[in-house]
């Protein structure tokens, strides 16, 4: 006999699977401060095209061969190369994993190293994509305060003392210390040193998420925390998504060769899409840092004319602050307690205006209701006026939320 | 200070990730029956790189934005209305996320439903990159026996009250009831609804693996055993990797809304590659139908030319006998259990000759050593003819296996 009654489910699935909303497709509102975009105009499509052309003419029959678990090589190389010559990080290609974007390099990571109820350590303020991996293997997620210099190292030493007092394991300290997601700071190198020497003497392993780096405005250097570490206990992760597009799904993981063996036990879908790593590899070794520079140009531009706008719309005094980014694509934006950014969001959405509120990128996801993260990639700096003056007018307009 | 010991990992990795050997990248011998290749001269790289062009034209800036977290909405259409027509299953696009091959699907549902010593039921051998998956969330595998026409529904009878008698938790069956991998049997409609019926019964849930359905020699129709469910206990995934080429990584899986959510809170890496999922979409709504077709001419093909020269230099007898597949890639050869298989692959890889031996394919690794997987994707039929004569010269000519 054939059952019609539909089958239960429910008590099958895995007890280590959290009740967590799963990601939601991006609306795209005409202001869209809320979505990590880089500049939409200057993703080069058709260099991309005929990098792959020349690519797959050259190695098209590798398509019915199955990737090599770790990724293509050649793109491996560029990397390994790229990374010693630019972050001072001498590792050979045999060193990393390609995964999809930096997001599946992250995921795999705690796959590896978080147990139920383990500490992993954040910025306060910390990139919700991460957030939500953390949550998703049930981590106890803990934020360290931070300055516009970034993590302050005393609070960092505290926090840990007062976890290590209680007997918890701490499997990792979460960074970007430069262009923060959200923040927008820039970690000087004497505080990458701090930070470093109490994350060795804890014994506790860095993940520098570094994925930002290249979009770096006022060209000043900052050198990786890997580069400082003689101890190897960071692990480095980067990407092509905000320097080609998000949609490349290219993300690298450099990690010591312990971590390495069990990442590759946890890769789920076999080496990474061999198109993208063509396309990527073709077009990094002859325009990348070109349009790099160029691309550059064009945010900084955005930048310049959010933080203008924001100057001419809102007052910078005890009712409204903002970070001042030297690179990367966010401004935060904090007004005085008193604002709810969260409650304004439906409104804003309703007059097609986007941005993320503060609490999206707290562990706890309820302090920040009075931030909020600006995303200036996606809008043409007239828009980024237009936008940020609606912002600022209905703040005012809807005194129920102050 | 700078500690330059090297940092201890080991005191930090998750007990729940098991001591297995990581995926390795496949040799390239010159006789070539190990891996799953489909024929790499008909991969058809022209039509993708024109496909993609056209797509990225048409959409290149959405590249800048994050991809769907499901995938690429036309490629869900297309796949929506191809699974409609051709096996019986009318799912909408949103009941299904498009993957890393079906390799990611398969980890992403294991992760969902598997707890350490949950049961998994497979066929006696099934496929290696399965088991490494079940095996790498620590389930109990128990293989089910099978004779030409597949899973011996009294068998999977005896099992499973075997099992709950001793009140393990059966989570689900995993099958390729088309074209099997690596047994090659394809199980007829009366013997999946016996099937079907078992399960229903215990309220076991199935995954269809239904990779191989389009790579059809004999154009006979079997129905999905997802067509034949009324009780929705079935979820089903599928590939582009054997109709295009594994390098693609695009797969699908096909599930319940209860389970569906389940997996967007475990996909790793956000949605699946723009790259790819355009490419794939612009190429199959022209060209996908036909190619198959001239595809399977070749690959039809070169089985005949396997099983010919299977007969020539191997008797059919209780010394070796092999299945002959309507469908797939893979000839199953299974010699008198006194050969030794497994300690003749390095013999035969001296002679640049691969195969895959039965013991990867059997849960506990031991039983299968006079048996190989033999996939004839890749060499041109005289290359078949002459590696098959070589293996059986390798057997004859080393004794001390036998």
């Amino acid at each position: 006999m054939n059952y019609k009654t539909n089958f239960n489910f429910e008590n099958l699935i895995s007890n280590s699977i959290p009740d967590l909303i799963p990601p939601k497709e991006h609306p795209k509102p005409k202001f869209d401060f809320g979505v990590a975009y880089p500049d939409p105009e200057s993703i080069p499509i058709s260099e991309l095209i005929s990098s792959l052309s020349l690519g797959l003419e050259e190695e098209g029959k590798d398509l019915a061969y199955y990737p090599h678990p770790d990724g293509y090589p050649p793109l491996r190389e560029f990397i390994s190369s790229k990374l010693s010559k630019e972050r001072g990080i001498p590792v050979s290609p045999d060193q990393m994993i390609l995964t999809d974007g930096s997001l599946e390099s992250i995921y795999m990571l705690s796959e590896v190293l978080i147990d139920p109820d383990d500490v992993v350590l954040t910025e306060k303020y910390c990139y919700s994509g991460t957030l939500r991996i953390f949550k998703r293997f049930s981590a106890n997620i803990i934020g360290v305060d931070c300055d516009d210099s970034g993590i302050i190292p005393s609070d960092l030493e505290k926090k840990i003392k007062e976890i290590q007092r209680v007997g918890k394991k701490i499997k990792l300290l979460y960074t970007i210390p430069t262009f923060q997601n959200p923040l927008g700071f820039c970690v000087p190198e004497s505080r990458r040193i701090d930070i470093l020497s109490i994350t060795q003497q804890f014994q506790i392993p860095i993940l520098e998420d570094d994925c930002y780096v290249d979009l770096n405005y006022e060209k000043n250097n900052y050198p990786s925390i890997y580069s400082l570490d003689s101890s190897k206990s960071v692990i480095y992760v980067g990407s092509f998504s905000k320097i080609i597009g998000p949609g490349t799904r290219m993300g690298y993981i450099v990690a010591p060769d312990t971590i390495l063996e069990k990442l590759r036990i946890v890769k789920s879908g076999g080496g990474v899409n061999q198109f993208a790593a063509i396309a990527i590899h073709r077009y990094s070794n002859t325009n990348l840092n070109r349009d790099i520079n160029s691309r550059n140009d064009i945010l900084k531009i955005k930048r310049d004319a959010m933080l203008k706008a924001l100057t001419q719309y809102f007052k910078f005094d005890e009712e409204a602050k903002w970070s001042h980014p030297e690179g990367g694509l966010y401004i935060w934006l904090e007004l005085n307690p008193k604002f709810d950014l969260l409650k304004l969001l439906p409104v804003a959405q309703k007059h097609n205006l986007s941005y993320q509120p503060g609490t999206m990128f707290h562990p706890d996801s309820k302090i920040g209701k009075n931030c909020a993260r600006l995303c200036f990639g996606y809008n043409q700096p007239q828009q980024i006026d237009q936008g940020i003056k609606l912002l600022s007018e209905l703040i005012t307009a809807n005194p129920d939320i102050d």
